[in-house]
């Protein structure tokens, strides 16, 4: 099994990969004083020295519980036996920039990954350059469905990473948004990449496992808990440049998410929807304080694709009328217009309120505009249209 | 007949009413040199200067076409016919304080009236005092109506007067709102107020005429105009301390009041909906642009209301859960309780990846929160409890 590893992984030294798998196992993530020992002494003699409890108090805090489990080698095997490999941060394909910004704030909830269990063809820093977390409720409408669904396929025809949970709901909705045109979408879990959790998407996490990247910081065979559910957001969060609430009740997990995404300095854009629905309402109190409204995928590439170079379109800017840059008194004039006996300048001057000079340089605008018909010196609106 | 206008407004002089019916009819509302000049000079002199022609240019322009029209008594005759009334800036019901931002724009647009006509026994400066606009398209949804009806009954409730335009669709659920819990309202035309516009509101602002107030500034048998509607418009977002759009397409008259009240330095609040409404796309543009987003009339409360008094309760303040406040480390021990066999404290350490004494401590606050059961020292999750 040591060929297997050595041949999915050849960049980086077998004894650097078995101690970065010792230590994704060792310690419950997130590990904020043992991925800053790691920092310190790296990760082959921080793996030596927790095993053998020559840690401070804080590490030993973090590691004591599991220090003598020695399964790094079964668990490579074990990710090896599905198709799975596990990345570090001794490896190319480590999103370094994007996960800078975990160590960045200091905050113990967002410590860094120790290394990633990752299964599928893509390659994660590259998924990262370009990626948007799309991502909300479990108990999802068809609205909010339809709407993570219609923004992901837009982000990933665009080229962007669709990043989410693979849960029930909006995440399902946003993998499959992707996968439908082909594009990138990477699956985050809180268990191993070895189970389907959900159930209900092992087929989902098949195919994305096909052509995307399912990733886990939790090594083979890892359930999931409430806690891990959340702790596996930051790295939803993290791995993106933005993320979108699709739908959100006011106890969520893409709260959690959003928040996190904000303590990264990374954007918050949030969908609204019906003030009459529980499952808006998170993304209305995202919005009340500070998300981005975004109502298409345009203005989420707007605010998270490269400046300038993904402008959305104002919306309105071609759904003009006849009468749009009219001057206020041709607009008035116009207002005037009868719409079937015809009425000479005099009358309509009276109509309108305006001096009758003012009113015939208001018809000749008007004409050139096909606003006005005229017949023997006296106006009215032209046949068809409404007053 | 002279004694009927006499004896509904007392307040002020007869030449001044003459002179402000006058101009009210003379010139095409908004007319900002003619209210300039009337606040140079006074109605009663600006009024007499307007007929004999001798005026400035800029008067002349807004004022020459209807100057030898002499109704200003007739005017005052038929609103008196029909119940209404002229105030004026000299009357005490006049709002003074609410109208000064007009002026204060310098904006053509944005001219003050020069009078009001008026039909129902409230008080205009008095329902100004805390007054919101709620205004909307005609082709509301059943959504649009529902939340613009609900927003009004809790503002109206509240002693919030709701300022509408008495439209079909938004506008008559805001007033039918107000009116269902007996609050104050007012309805501002495009017409004159002796009109009933559109034909299918006549009850409705014949209610409003008997319990609130319909207002113009277009003398009695004036014809709406497309013009007038957005002129009209400044009049509702000037009356108001803040303006609520509830559903507007992105070519609608209540982006112009929501623009009109940003001008006047007024509160622009817009309420979301689903994003493949196109009722709702104004509003999210709207938000976009800076508006305050709110769902409740709690949150409108807040926004308009008095300082400190009308404070919105945060949501989800009370949705709590028995795992709130737990540190992380019991938090993490509540996740790995199993949910049927006992296990004993090393266990769960391991299973955790927590100390053994962290484990011991965090049982303590889980078994005080009923969190956990416990059996001859092993452990396990309270029946009934999912994990």
């Amino acid at each position: 099994m040591t060929e297997q590893v050595s041949a999915s992984a050849p960049q980086v030294a077998e004894d650097v990969l078995l101690a970065r798998a010792y230590l994704s196992r060792v310690a419950e993530a997130p590990a904020v004083a043992l991925a800053g020992f790691v920092a310190e002494v790296g990760p082959v003699e921080a793996a030596q020295r927790v095993q053998e409890g020559r840690v401070s108090e804080a590490v030993a805090g973090e590691t004591g519980a599991r220090r003598v489990v020695q399964r790094a080698a079964a668990d490579l095997d074990a990710a090896a036996a599905v198709g799975a490999r596990l990345i570090t941060p001794e490896h190319p394909e480590w999103p370094q920039w994007p996960f800078a910004a975990f160590a960045l704030t200091g905050q113990r909830e967002l410590a860094p990954p120790l290394a990633l269990w990752v299964r599928g063809p893509g390659l994660l820093a590259e998924l990262c350059e370009q990626a948007v977390a799309v991502v909300g409720a479990r108990a999802a409408t068809s609205y909010g469905a339809h709407v993570a669904g219609d923004f992901s396929a837009g982000l990933a025809d665009r080229g962007f990473t669709v990043v989410s949970g693979a849960a029930i709901g909006i995440d399902g909705a946003a993998h499959r948004g992707a996968l439908a045109v082909e594009g990138p979408t990477v699956a985050v879990l809180a268990c191993g990449v070895d189970r389907a959790y959900p159930a209900a998407h092992q087929m989902l996490l098949a195919r994305i496992a096909t052509s995307g990247l399912v990733v886990s910081e939790y090594p083979p065979g890892s359930v999931p808990g409430r806690h891990r559910f959340l702790v596996r957001n930051r790295l939803i969060a993290g791995m993106a440049a933005g993320t979108v609430v699709v739908e959100a009740g006011l106890r969520s997990g893409a709260q959690r998410t959003a928040a996190d995404a904000s303590a990264l300095g990374r954007l918050v854009l949030a969908v609204p929807g019906p003030v009459t629905s529980g499952l808006s309402a998170g993304c209305h109190r995202l919005l009340r304080e500070g998300a981005l409204l975004v109502t298409r995928t345009e203005e989420v590439l707007e605010a998270v694709g490269r400046l300038g170079l993904d402008l959305a379109d104002p919306l309105g800017s071609s759904d003009s009328r006849p009468t749009d840059g009219l001057d206020p008194i041709a607009a008035v004039v116009h207002d005037a217009l009868p719409a079937r006996a015809h009425r000479d300048t005099r009358w309509l001057a009276m109509e309108a309120g305006v001096p009758i000079g003012a009113v015939r340089v208001a018809l000749v605008d008007l004409e050139r505009r096909g606003l006005v018909e005229h017949c023997d010196g006296r106006w009215r609106r032209p046949r068809g249209e409404q007053p």
